[in-house]
C-alpha cells in the first residue's frame, strides 16, 4: 500500500451534491480513490496530524451536514466534492502535535476516507483503554455514549422510579439510555421499527417493555397501555408525530430530552406539532442539547462505564459494515431503520 | 343591601354551557341574581369564610376552566350552572377560620359573584399593604405579578445583556416581565395587537422596542429587524405561529418561558409548530410553569416589588371594567385583545 515516496491510495466517500429536504440516496455520494502522502511535509503546520481511519461512525446528525441551508459552522459542514466528515477511531501515522505521537489510537472527528490529514486536533481524544473492542469508541465509548450519558443524567434529571420512554430505542444512543435508566431504578419502555429490535430491547438490553411503532394503529393508545400513569422522561430521538402523542402522555413536571429528531431530517415540510400547550399545564421542561458541550465529563463517564462493560452489566449492540464501499448504504440505512444497533463501518485493521 | 335576617342579593356570572374548541361568546355566560345569607350558619365547617368580592381578576387561564374536556382537577373547574371561578380581591365578612377575621382584606381564588362562601381557604393571601391601589392585588401584587416574577427569574435564568422578547407584552404579565428584564439589564422588545399598546410599551413601560404583530407581513423579518443577533429569552404567552417563527430566531442556549398559549385556546385544531428541531441544534430549553408552584416566594416578591412601586420604578397599567354585568364582555375581550393592560372588574367599593 505504501511505496517508497510514501504515496498511498486514499479511498474516500465524496459528497456529490447537497441533499435538501428529501431522503438521501446512495447516488448522492460516490466512493473515489485519490492519493495521499503518508508522511507530513516539513512545511506543514504545528498541529497537523496524519491518521489512518480504522472504524468510521455512521450517525444521523451527518444528515444535517450535507444540506446547504443549515446553521452549522462552515468548519463542521461537508462541501460538495469533499469527503464526508464524521467521528472515527483512528491510528496516528505522523504528528506535528506535541499531544499525539505515531502509533497513538484516537477517536474524534475525521473524514470518510482511509487516511485523513487533520489540521486541528481539537476534537481528538486519546484512547487509553484497549481491552475493549476498538469499535466501541465510535459508540458506547465515544460520541453516542457521551450523548446518552449527558442527555440522560445531565439534562434529564432522573429519579428512581421515573417512567422513561425512549424512541429509536435500539440505536446507538437509545440502547444505552435504556440501560442507564434501568441502573437508575427507572421503569423503561422503548420503541423501535422492527420486531427484531423489539426482541433485542426486551431480551438483550433489559428494557421493561418495548413495542414496534409501525405495528400500532394508535400510538396514543400504545403509550397509555405502557404508561397508564404517564411518562416522566421522554428521550427524544425522532420528533414529529411521535412527539405530538408523547406530549399528551407526559406527567406533571415531565422532562423531554431533545437529542435528535431523525423523522424530520428528510422532509420537505416538517410535521406540525399540535400539543405544545401541555408544556404549560404540565410544567414540562423540553431541553435540547449537543454532546460537545459535555465532553469535559468524558473522563468521569469512562470511570463509570468501563467497569460496567467489563462486568457485563451494560451491553452494546453494533451493526458493522465492511469497507468504505458500504458506507453510503449504511448512512441511508439509518433513515430507513435498516441498522440493528450502532452502525459502524470497518475501514481497516489496526 | 343587608336586611335583618342578613339575607342579601348576590349577583353572579353563571356559566351557561361549556365552550369547546371555539371562541367564547358573551352568551355563554349570564348574569343572574341569587340570594345569600351574609352570616355563616352555626353549623358550617371550621374553615368556612364568607367574603365580599371587591375586584375580580379577568385572566386568560379562565378559558381553560370552561371547557368540559380539560385536565384540570375538578375543584378548579367551572360547572355549567355555577358562577365562574377566578382570582379576586375580597373583604372577609365572617369567618370560622382562625387565620382570617371579619374585616381582613384577602386575595385569592373566589367566584365571579358579589359574595362568596368559601369552604377552603388554601388559596387566600392576606393583604397587609394597603398604601397601594387594592386592585393591584389582582395584578402586579397578585397572581399575574407572581407569574411574571417566577417565570422571568426562576424559569428564565436571565443574565445582564440578554435579548428578551415578550408576546402579549402589554398584558397583565407581559408588561411586568418587560420591566423586570429592563431592571436586569436586558434588551427588551415586546409585541402587541394595537398601535396604542405599542406606544404604551415604548413610552410608558420602558421597553427598548415594540411592534404591532398585526401590521407585520413577515414576522420572521420583524424579529430579525429587532433581534439581528437572535433572542436569548422568549417569554411565551401566545403559542402557535409566533412560537414557530421565534424558534427560528432563538440564539444558542436560549430559553423559552412557556407561560401561556392564548392564541391556541379557542381553536378547533391548534396550530402545528414545525421548527422544533432547532431546540436540539440551538440547545434550547423550553419550560412550562404554573404560578401556584411558586407561591412560597410571594413574601420575597413583595419585598422586591413594593419599594419599586412606591418609588415609581415600576408602572402597572390596568383596564378596569365596572360591575359584574361587564364581566362576560371583559373575558371575551382578552381573546380579541380589547383590553389595554391588566383587565380588572370592579365589583364593589371596600
Amino acid at each position: 500500500m505504501e511505496n517508497e515516496n510514501h504515496e498511498a491510495r486514499n479511498k474516500q466517500v465524496i459528497l456529490k451534491n447537497y441533499v435538501i429536504k428529501r431522503f438521501p440516496k446512495e447516488s448522492d455520494m460516490e466512493v473515489k480513490t485519490n492519493k495521499i502522502e503518508l508522511k507530513l511535509p516539513e512545511s506543514c503546520s504545528n498541529n497537523d496530524i496524519l491518521v489512518k481511519n480504522l472504524y468510521i461512525s455512521c450517525d444521523p446528525y451527518i444528515r444535517n451536514l450535507i444540506n446547504d441551508d443549515n446553521n452549522m459552522p462552515a468548519a463542521h459542514r461537508t462541501l460538495v466534492g469533499s469527503p464526508l466528515t464524521g467521528y472515527a477511531v483512528a491510528k496516528v501515522l505522523d504528528s506535528k502535535h506535541t499531544n499525539y505521537k505515531k502509533g497513538d489510537l484516537v477517536w474524534g472527528i475525521t473524514r470518510w476516507e482511509e487516511y485523513s490529514l487533520l489540521s486541528s486536533s481539537n476534537s481528538l481524544f486519546k484512547i487509553h483503554h484497549v481491552d475493549v473492542p476498538l469499535s466501541y469508541y465510535t459508540g458506547i465509548l465515544g460520541m453516542p455514549g457521551m450523548t446518552a450519558y449527558a442527555g440522560f443524567y445531565e439534562v434529564g434529571s432522573p429519579k428512581k422510579g421515573d417512567r422513561v420512554f425512549i424512541s429509536a430505542a435500539s440505536g446507538a444512543v437509545g440502547q444505552l439510555v435504556g440501560q442507564f435508566a434501568k441502573l437508575a431504578g427507572c421503569y423503561v419502555v422503548g420503541t423501535a421499527s422492527t420486531n427484531q429490535k423489539v426482541h433485542l430491547l426486551k431480551n438483550e438490553l433489559g428494557f421493561d417493555q418495548a413495542f414496534n411503532y409501525k405495528e400500532e394503529k394508535d400510538l396514543d393508545l400504545a403509550l397509555k397501555r405502557y404508561f397508564p400513569e404517564g411518562i416522566d422522561i421522554y428521550f427524544e430521538n425522532v420528533g414529529g408525530k411521535l412527539l405530538d402523542v408523547v406530549l399528551l402522555n407526559m406527567r406533571l413536571h415531565g422532562r423531554i430530552i431533545a437529542c435528535g429528531m431523525i423523522s424530520q431530517y428528510n422532509l420537505e415540510q416538517s410535521d406540525g406539532v399540535h400539543n405544545l400547550s401541555v408544556i404549560v399545564s404540565k410544567r414540562i421542561r423540553m431541553q435540547g442539547f449537543v454532546v460537545s458541550d459535555f465532553y469535559h465529563l468524558y473522563p468521569k463517564y469512562l470511570e463509570m462505564i468501563l467497569p460496567f462493560i467489563k462486568a457485563g452489566k451494560i451491553s452494546y449492540v453494533e451493526d458493522i459494515a465492511q469497507g468504505l464501499e458500504a458506507a453510503p448504504g449504511a448512512l441511508i440505512g439509518l433513515f430507513t431503520g435498516r441498522n440493528v444497533g450502532k452502525q459502524v463501518i470497518a475501514v481497516a485493521r489496526e
